[in-house]
């Protein structure tokens, strides 16, 4: 199946539920999203989605996406506006329009976002994003890891609210974004962010992940209710895509769902009890989306690894705003793309990066030593 | 005697004196705005001091100025690149360059980067500023009291750390203003805004103030020592300028002084024993600034009329960073300008904005009452 060129209106849905499924709970409710999406495809036409492969050495290319609290961002619904403000003040900052988008994300709202602007905007959007999963963090971005910097940045909030930024550090900068996503959007703002070159773009992006999120959601519709099927059909593009394994981690009732919103992101635990054995728990940690997956003591699966809760019955992911106590799950773990997994990547995304007390072991070499 | 015409490095250690005076305490150590602008004054020639009266109604005005805890100000030298960096992207970022700067606090180094970046740049500077004295918060500028947006705004900070800003609220634009001094300048970043047409800052700006610091720092330099010399000499000059009384509230030894840096502000209380009888007590409560003076539970002088703190022997002002045990002090009380006394300017400087429990009155009538 070759790679679409164009994503419609009548993509959306399978794009969202993709994207759900990537976002390891984070990335913002889809419903909003879709909403948004669909009605900027309908009204203003197709979004060409541009391999990198097709990219040009010197086009110009910008990350957008919304920054924020899930559980905020599931309230305030956007039309994409923001978004479009805040690209707009990027370029005119620096003096030049962009030639493509990209996701700064490959999750939830945040995967898209840019076909609504691509749309409105007629601009392409890469079929790549900067996390090939969603990260809290935006040095976690790719495109921060292999050293492209995050600014000039433009933030978009509230009414006229609206920031350029430009941090000589990628922390710094995301201290900051934070501290304006409360204080200048009430939660949530949309960015404009990490302009480069497309010679650039193709090194530091995880490639193919708008097409994998349509594909994932495509199964995720035909299949439901059928995890092995489901199982089956999405290996091998995930396996395209330069993903690892994809298992199922362990199956059973919510029984606890321990969550706050701290300096503006969902944080907490959640805990899962065995169909069969209610003494058999499963632990996971959250920071917008789910970190850790722990049996007995023994870790699982952690980031950068992708780990996805679904509906037990339907087989649809849930995201962790949604999760709560008695809903009947089944935990998926699936290798992340080699590109999260280098040196350079895991001194960013490891679990100790999240105050985790313990070292990134692939989830193929944890399962197989069980 | 006439309002000079331009000011030159021999005045600015009078001017560096009187500001120190009408600080409050603020404004940051004036021996690094000192030593910056004499030397500005020197390479560059003189700066232009233009009255409020000559300003053209069209004229673009710009307020600059160092943002952040004095204590902090006092180490982190600066040539005044900072400021310039500042003015110069938030005149490309509104598409209009200015006609006259103009200072925002009249108290210490801010009341000299002004002076600096205007002989380098060839721009004169408005004889006036937003405070007639120190405020620790940017909303508590009369620009903004009386209605001129604070934002757009450009901030610099360490290296390339560079933020414009538009907020809606200027008490937002505040606290996102104090994080970036934290996160991107170390503590202190220098800011140009308040962008206005001339007509609208003869009438939101307190006049006169650079001139008045001039004659204080003057008097001060000339009466050295005789505290009612001092006393005399000063009267009109603050007369002329709009300010209420200056009298004598205090004498005595500093017992203690308690303070920290909490979110960007030094905060903390003074306590200064009676020369004659320890059991009678004068407290300060500081935000960088002396907000008030107490005795004996009677409120003598607050927030926004001035309290000056001087050595006793020397009458030289002592800001609120360098106060400690064992200094002998006088604690002046001075009426605030009309301009701060209004109703309107009192929703925003009295005793209540600053967490004070009690209204404000004028400390010419609190004295009469006694």
């Amino acid at each position: 199946m070759a790679a679409p060129l164009e994503i419609g209106p009548g993509d959306v849905a399978d794009i969202a539920l993709g994207g759900a499924f990537l976002a390891c709970g984070g990335g913002g409710d889809v419903i909003v999203g879709r909403m948004v999406a669909k009605r900027a495809l309908h009204e203003h036409g197709a979004c060409r989605l541009l391999p990198l492969s097709e990219l040009a050495d010197d086009a110009t290319v910008i990350s957008i996406g919304g920054v924020g609290a899930p559980s905020i961002m599931a309230e305030k619904v956007s039309n994409g506006s923001e978004a479009i403000a805040a690209l707009r003040m990027l370029e005119e900052h620096i003096g030049r329009r962009a030639d493509a988008l990209i996701a700064f994300e490959a999750g939830g709202s945040n995967s898209l976002i840019p076909l609504s602007v691509g749309a409105e905007l007629g601009l392409p959007v890469l079929d790549a994003d900067g996390m090939g999963r969603a990260f809290p963090e935006m040095q976690m971005e790719t495109f921060s890891i292999y050293g492209v910097s995050a600014t000039p940045l433009a933030l978009c909030g509230n009414e006229g609210n609206r920031v350029i930024l430009e941090m000589t550090s990628a922390e710094t900068a995301e201290q900051l974004i934070r501290h304006f996503t409360v204080l200048g959007g009430g939660g949530v703002c949309y960015s404009a962010e990490h302009v480069m070159r497309g010679e650039v773009a193709r090194r530091v992006s995880v490639g193919g992940t708008i097409t994998l999120s349509l594909r994932l959601g495509c199964a995720l519709r035909r299949h439901r209710g059928d995890l092995s099927a489901y199982l089956e059909a999405i290996r091998p593009h995930l396996d395209q895509a330069g993903y690892g394994a994809a298992e199922v981690l362990f199956e059973g009732k919510v029984v606890d769902v321990d969550r706050r919103v701290v300096s503006g992101y969902d944080v907490g635990t959640a805990r899962v009890e065995s169909f069969g054995d209610p003494e058999d728990v499963l632990l996971m940690d959250i920071q917008n989306e789910f970190l850790t997956a722990r049996r007995d003591g023994a870790v699982l699966a952690s980031v950068p690894d992708l780990i996805c809760v679904l509906d037990n019955d339907s087989i649809q992911p849930i995201t962790q705003e949604n999760l709560g106590y008695g809903q009947r799950v089944t935990v998926l773990g699936i290798g992340a793309p080699a590109i999260l997994r280098t040196e350079r990547a895991l001194e960013v995304v490891s679990p100790r990066n999240f105050g985790l007390d313990f070292d990134f072991v692939q989830m193929e070499e944890r399962l197989m030593a069980l």
